[in-house]
C-alpha cells in the first residue's frame, strides 16, 4: 500500500490477454474453428492496430526474442537497452520506434511486462505439452515409433530440398550458404499449434496425433543436427562427423535416460507424494517433474517442450488409481491450462507482424517457401502405412514457428540471411501457423463423418 | 531448441520453491502447525544458509524490494544495476556481496529469476485474498462492519501510542520524528498470514476471520492516512486536513464504488460468460475481475490485495448455481492456489534476514517494538462485543509485513530512520510473522475443544 505495486501493469496485461483470448476463441468456435485460431487472430489484430497507434507496451511485446538479444547486449556492454537497440538492430523506422519506447517513462514498465508475459507463455506451452504427453503412454508411443521416425526423417529431408529449390527459383542470385540456411528453417515442426488443435477438438488420443507428436520430438533432435551441419559449412566450410554424432548422442541419451529413469523413479516417489497430506501434492509433484525435464532437455540443447512431453509420457496414468475419477493430474491441470495456455498463443499472434506483407520481394520468396514447407511435410505424411489418415499426419507437421525463426536469425547473425529473406521466413511462419488449424479442422471433420464416430473415443 | 531458453532457471527455481514448500508444510502439519509456518521456515532457513555459501540467485532473491529501488535508480541515471547498488545502498559488506553478484555472469539470471518469482508471488497473494473474499459475502461483511471498524481504529491508535512509548524507553535519544515513523510502522496489519492460517485450518467462515479481514481492509485505508500525516509532519512540519481527507475519500470511493458497481455489473456479465462455450470461462472471468480490482485499488493508493478481497466479496456465490457442486470458482481455483500461494510465503520467509539478530542494540529496540505491536493489536481485539473470541481477533491482527517495512524505508529515505532502527523493524516483522500462526493455531484448537465442533461448520 501507499506505493505503486510493480505487479499492477502485469495484472492489466494478463486480464486483457485473457479477455482477448476468450472473445477470439468464442468467435472462431462459433464459425466452427478451433479456439487457438481465434487467439492467434486476436493477438495479431490487436498488436498490429496498437502498434499503428504507437502503444508503447505492445510495441515491446510484439518484438519478442529480439528484446532478449538487446538485454544481452546491454548487459555485456554495460549500456542502456535503448543504446543496445541502436547498436544491434538495423537502422530502420521500426527500430527508432523501439528506441523511443525504451527511452520513454513507459520503457521499464513495457520491458517488465514483456519479460513476465513471455516467461509465463513459455511455461504455458510447457504445461500444454505436458498435458498432451499425459494423454498417451510410453507403450503407445513405442508402437508409433517407427512411423514417427520415418515421418520425421522424410519431413526434414523433403522440405530442406524443396526449400533449396524454391530459393533457386524465387531468388536466383542468393549464395549457396543462404539457400542452405533457408532450407534448414523449413525442417523443424513447431508442434504447439497442432497439439493444441488436437486438444481443442478432443482428438489427442488418435493415432495420427501420436505419430505427429513423436515425429515432432525426433524433428527437434534432427533439427539440432541440421543446424550443426549448416552452421559448420557456413563458418568452417567443413562438417565434423564427430561433433554431429556428439550432438545426436546427447539428445538420444536425454530422451532414453529421462524416460527410462522416470519410469523407474516416479512410481516410487509418487507413493510418498500421495501420502504427504498436502493439498494437491500430486499436482505440485507432476508439474515439478515436468519443469525438471523441460529444464534438463534445454540444458541438453533440446526444446523445453520436448522435456515436458517426455514427463507427460512418463507420468501417464500414474496417479489415476490413487486420485479417483475427476481428480487425475489432467483434471487438476485443466483450470491452469485454461488460464495459461492461451497466453502463449495470443503472444504468438502478437508477434506476427503484418508490415512484412508490404514488401513485394519478400512476398514472392515467402510464397515459394510456404509451398515448399507445406508440400515437404505433406510428403512426410505419405510415408505412413496402415489405417492412418496421411493427410492428418502431413498437415499436423506443417506449422513452423520459433525454431525456424531461430535458424533464420542465426543465419542473419552469420551474415548469410538478409532482412528481406528474413521477412519471407516470418511470412512463411505466419501462413503455416494460420493454415494448420483450418486444414486440420476440415480434414478431421470430414474423416469423422465418413468414419462414424470412432474417432471420438474420448469421453 | 538449439538455444538456451530464458525460462530454464525459472523452472528450476519454481520447482525448488514448490518442493521446499511441500516439505516444510508437511513437517509443520506433522507437528500440528499450519502449513504456512513450514513454508516461512523453509524459505528462511534455505535462504540464510544459501546466502552464507554465497549462492548468487538466493542473494538477490532475499533482497526483495530493494532490487526494485536499484532498478529504478539504474534506469533514471542510465547506469548498470551494480553501479546503482554502489550509489543507493549503504556501503556495507552485504552491499559488496550484492554488487559482486550483479557484476557476475549470474547477475542477469538472478535478477530475471527474482523479478519473475516476485511478480508471481504478488499474484499468489492476490489469488489468496480473492479466495478468502469468495468465502464470504458483502452481506456478511456488512454485519461485522461496525466491529471491524472499531477493531481497526483501536488497532491503529494503540500500537501507534505504544510504539512511541517503546521508542522512548528503548532509544531515549531518538528524535520525535523517528518515534512518529516507527509508531506508524506498527499500525497496519499484514493480513496475508492470518488469512492463510484461517484457510489452512478451514476456519475462514468463522465470524472472527471476517472481523479480522474487514479490519485489515480498513487498516489499509487508515494506514494511508497515518503515512500521509506522519510524512507531512516530518517534511513540512504541518498537516493538511484537505490532503488527508482527499486520500481518505479516494479510498472509500474505491471500496464503495467497486463493490457497488461490481454487485450490479457482474451478474449481468456472468450470464454471457457461462454461455461462452469456452472451457472454464467463469474462472478466467473471475480471476480477470480480481486482477482489475487489484490494479484499481493499487492505482487508488491501496494495496492490491484489498481489491482482490473486494472482488471475492462481490463474486461470492455468483457462479454456484450455474456450475453445480464441485465446480464453484473456489474449486476451480484450488489447484492454482496450491501451486502459486506457497510461492508468496516461501519468498516472504527468504526475505527474513537472520543476520539482523547479530545487532544487540537492534534486538533491544525490536523487543520493545514487538511487545507494543502485539499488545496494541490484542487491545484492538478486546473492543469486540457479543459471542466473539477476542483473542482470535486480536492475534489475527498481529502480523506486520510489507506495509510496516515500506513505512520504515520511507522514513529511511527521509533520513529519520537509521539502519539500526530499520533492522529492529525487520526483526519485529519477523517475530509477529512467526508468532501469529503458532498462537492462532493454539487458540483455535482450544476454542474448538470447549465449543464442541460448531466452529468447523465448513464441509
Amino acid at each position: 500500500m501507499a506505493h505503486s505495486d510493480p505487479v499492477g501493469p502485469i495484472l492489466i496485461a494478463l486480464m486483457l490477454i485473457a479477455l482477448g483470448a476468450m472473445l477470439g476463441g468464442r468467435l472462431t468456435k462459433r464459425i466452427g474453428q478451433p479456439a487457438v485460431l481465434g487467439e492467434l487472430l486476436v493477438g495479431m489484430l490487436v498488436a498490429n492496430i496498437a502498434y499503428y497507434f504507437h502503444q508503447p507496451i505492445i510495441t515491446i511485446l510484439r518484438e519478442g526474442d529480439s528484446i532478449y538479444a538487446l538485454a544481452q547486449a546491454a548487459l555485456t556492454q554495460n549500456v542502456s537497452l535503448a543504446e543496445a537497440a541502436r547498436q544491434v538492430l538495423p537502422p530502420t523506422e521500426h527500430t527508432q520506434r523501439i528506441i523511443e519506447v525504451l527511452n520513454s517513462p513507459a520503457g521499464p514498465i513495457a520491458t517488465s511486462v514483456y519479460q513476465f508475459i513471455d516467461l509465463l507463455s513459455r511455461i504455458g506451452v510447457i504445461v500444454l505439452l505436458f498435458l498432451v504427453g499425459l494423454e498417451t503412454s510410453v507403450r503407445e508411443m513405442a508402437k508409433v515409433g517407427a512411423a514417427s521416425l520415418s515421418v520425421a526423417v522424410v519431413g526434414v529431408v523433403c522440405p530442406f530440398l524443396l526449400g533449396l529449390g524454391a530459393m533457386k527459383l524465387a531468388l536466383p542470385g542468393a549464395s549457396f550458404h543462404t539457400d542452405l540456411f533457408i532450407g534448414a528453417t523449413l525442417t523443424a515442426t513447431s508442434v504447439a499449434i497442432s497439439a493444441r488443435v488436437f486438444s481443442d477438438l478432443q482428438q489427442s488420443r488418435r493415432v495420427e496425433a501420436k505419430i505427429v507428436l513423436g515425429a515432432a520430438v525426433i524433428d527437434d533432435v534432427l533439427g539440432l543436427l541440421v543446424l550443426g551441419m549448416v552452421s559448420a559449412i557456413v563458418v568452417t566450410g567443413t562438417v565434423s562427423p564427430l561433433r554431429l554424432s556428439l550432438i545426436g548422442m546427447k539428445a538420444i541419451l536425454f530422451l532414453a535416460g529421462s524416460i527410462g529413469l522416470g519410469l523407474w523413479v516416479t512410481p516410487r516417489l509418487a507413493k510418498y507424494v500421495v501420502r504427504a497430506d498436502i493439498k494437491h501434492s500430486e499436482l505440485v509433484f507432476g508439474l515439478g517433474f515436468a519443469f525438471v525435464l523441460a529444464w534438463l532437455a534445454n540444458w541438453m540443447g533440446l526444446a523445453t517442450i520436448v522435456g515436458a512431453f517426455a514427463a507427460g509420457l512418463v507420468l501417464g496414468d500414474l496417479f489415476s488409481e490413487e486420485l479417483g475419477p475427476g481428480h487425475s493430474l489432467r483434471d487438476l491441470l485443466s483450470p491452469l491450462e485454461s488460464l495459461i495456455v492461451p497466453v502463449f498463443f495470443v503472444l504468438m499472434g502478437m508477434q506476427l507482424k503484418l508490415e512484412t506483407l508490404a514488401d513485394r520481394k519478400a512476398l514472392i520468396i515467402a510464397a515459394g517457401l510456404t509451398l515448399a514447407a507445406i508440400a515437404g511435410k505433406l510428403a512426410a505424411g505419405f510415408v505412413c502405412r496402415g489405417r492412418v489418415n496421411r493427410f492428418i499426419v502431413g498437415i499436423g507437421m506443417v506449422p513452423r514457428g520459433e525454431v525456424g525463426l531461430i535458424f533464420a536469425s542465426i543465419g542473419k547473425s552469420l551474415g548469410v540471411v538478409t532482412d528481406v529473406v528474413f521477412s519471407a521466413v516470418v511470412l512463411m511462419v505466419m501462413i503455416t501457423t494460420f493454415v494448420t488449424p483450418l486444414l486440420l479442422k476440415m480434414i478431421l471433420i470430414r474423416r469423422q463423418s465418413t468414419d462414424g464416430n470412432d474417432s471420438l473415443s474420448r469421453p
